[in-house]
């Protein structure tokens, strides 16, 4: 199994992709990595770090593609940027299994639309992180930003990705769908949303729970929230928000407490570090670009070696515990 | 001026509504309380208060609209429920400013709509809420629940009427105004914010920002944030249900963390005691329905006597600052 990363994507590219990629090596077997991006730039990189060379290649890919260039433009012009070469390898070379990127999610996410085969009759693919939960589970939020705009199917289907996505690789039975509203009655919602429910109570084959409020979103007692990318993007960037701004709130109240609170803080410290590391998205991974034939990771533009580690070892999970074959199974009509 | 406070709105009616009330007449002059609801149960509820009978008024309501009652359908039917009878009064009475309540958002709503004239040329009244921010500042969030469904004219007008509340309470001269959206660049968002996107920028009178994302809500960047109320609520609850579970994991982390953590917790309580206070909007009164002649206001369902008399005293502040006359002044041409 080949994984294929993108060398040049992220804030720290290439430096920390290629240490995180080969980091991955060694916590894992049974893949290869293939490192896209400028070859001389990537075995530069190379020489410091020690790894078995027969489970390195690259794929020479010289340009890059920016945060500040327009997705759809640049998908385009740049041919042989990291992004697109390395989507087009996954779609076409039998061993490839995965593609990560830190890199653009506008270009990343338009260059798999465009290059990557859609498991058959996966209308849009939908982006899925996985977020954690107060009960020290996980949670899958699934449109977080693919759609901005979505059809009642596309959200059937992002109820049957996400729930594929909790049993392959949470190894959730029966995952617990819910579907993000503005209230929790089976009537509340946009216009969008009354056309959804009735799909997903009606569907057998789902574990639906109903309309649910933000508030429960890590509640812990869903394993599946399902929205359109609009809601589900602000819903996933205020949860992040609102933790970020909290550690901002403790981190003030003890610098301007005295040295009683200083003293408090170190006592707490292992309680804030787990706290941190619990409510860090980095440490869980990339969100998934599910509903595509093969796997593709977007990790965050400011991963580090640490998060990119991660998020191949989480696309090499995703790809051997064969979710997509999962989703396919979701849409085959069963004999009763 | 009267402010009218629902005695049987929320889950701790009628006693910690009166008490809040009568709390509030209490803590400021320059107004009178008429307490909507049951009169026999109101007059036992005032027996062990004391309070000043002269600012004291009550308008007989029997009936009472639950949580569990359908809006519409309720507001209809229950013609002598606190809520239509209070919104009744509050249109009818010259002397009336305002109306607070703890009950049913949707009832509250709907029976506001009906009864309540609108700003003359606003098209549709917004929810709201004050939020705290990370720089100790407070940011206005609108809509957020009032209407789910929006047209590109709602949300330019939600601009103006957060702006208005921004100038007239929180004294800000030219508040700086985001539109929410699930990227920072011009071009983001759902195809209805790409409609209100260039209303807002060639507006004048608007200190527009651009869009931002949900990350910013509560970074103190802003001071008016404009939503359609189906991503502003799932925003609002987002970052409401993310502070509740952080709190929840460092009590859990502190519980679990022997001695060491319980010391350092005692050593830390002031500091969690006054972030417990910035993040909980209980504290920081109700959400606001804006675009009407006169004010209503909707505390939290679970408001203690402390919430009701802070959102009474919040409903006196915004009557007589003049919020109402700030939004008209918008929608005046104003001469060159």
């Amino acid at each position: 199994m080949k994984i294929i990363l993108d060398a040049f994507g992220g804030d720290n590219a290439p430096s920390e992709i290629i240490k995180g990629g080969i980091e991955a090596l060694k916590m894992a077997e049974g893949f290869c990595l293939v490192l896209a991006g400028a070859e001389g730039a990537i075995r530069k990189e190379l020489e410091g770090l020690r790894y078995d060379p027969n489970r390195v290649e690259i794929l020479d890919a010289p340009e890059i593609i920016t945060n500040e260039d327009q997705p759809t433009e640049a998908v385009r012009k740049k041919k042989n940027s990291s992004i697109v070469m390395g989507l087009r390898k996954l779609e076409q070379d039998g061993e490839a299994a995965a593609f990560v990127s830190a890199g653009s999610t506008g270009a990343v996410l338009t260059a798999a639309a465009l290059l990557v085969r859609r498991i058959q009759g996966i209308v849009r693919p939908a982006l899925a992180p996985i977020l954690p939960t107060v009960k020290g589970g996980n949670v899958i939020l699934i449109d977080c930003g693919a759609n901005s705009e979505c059809k009642p199917v596309y959200l059937h289907q992002f109820a049957y990705m996400g729930a594929a996505y909790a049993k392959a690789v949470l190894g959730i039975k029966n995952p617990r769908i819910g579907l993000l509203s503005n209230g929790t009655e089976d009537t509340k919602g946009s216009e969008l949303n009354k056309e959804v429910f009735p799909l997903l109570k009606g569907d057998t084959a789902l574990n639906f729970a109903g309309n649910i409020e933000a508030r429960e979103i890590l509640s812990g007692g869903y394993d599946v929230i399902v929205a359109d990318g609009f809601s589900g993007n602000i819903a996933l960037k205020a949860c992040e928000g609102t933790a970020l701004s909290m550690f901002t709130l403790i981190k003030n109240g003890i610098m301007g407490g005295g040295i009683r609170a200083k003293i408090g803080y170190l006592l707490l410290k292992p309680v804030f570090k787990n706290i941190k590391k619990t409510m860090d998205y980095n440490d869980n991974g990339g969100a998934v670009l599910l509903g595509l034939n093969k796997i593709v990771v977007k990790s965050h533009g400011s991963s580090k070696a640490k998060s990119v580690a991660a998020s191949v070892l989480q696309a090499k999970e995703l790809a051997e515990k064969g979710v997509t074959g999962e989703i396919a199974a979701y849409l085959t009509p069963k004999e009763q």
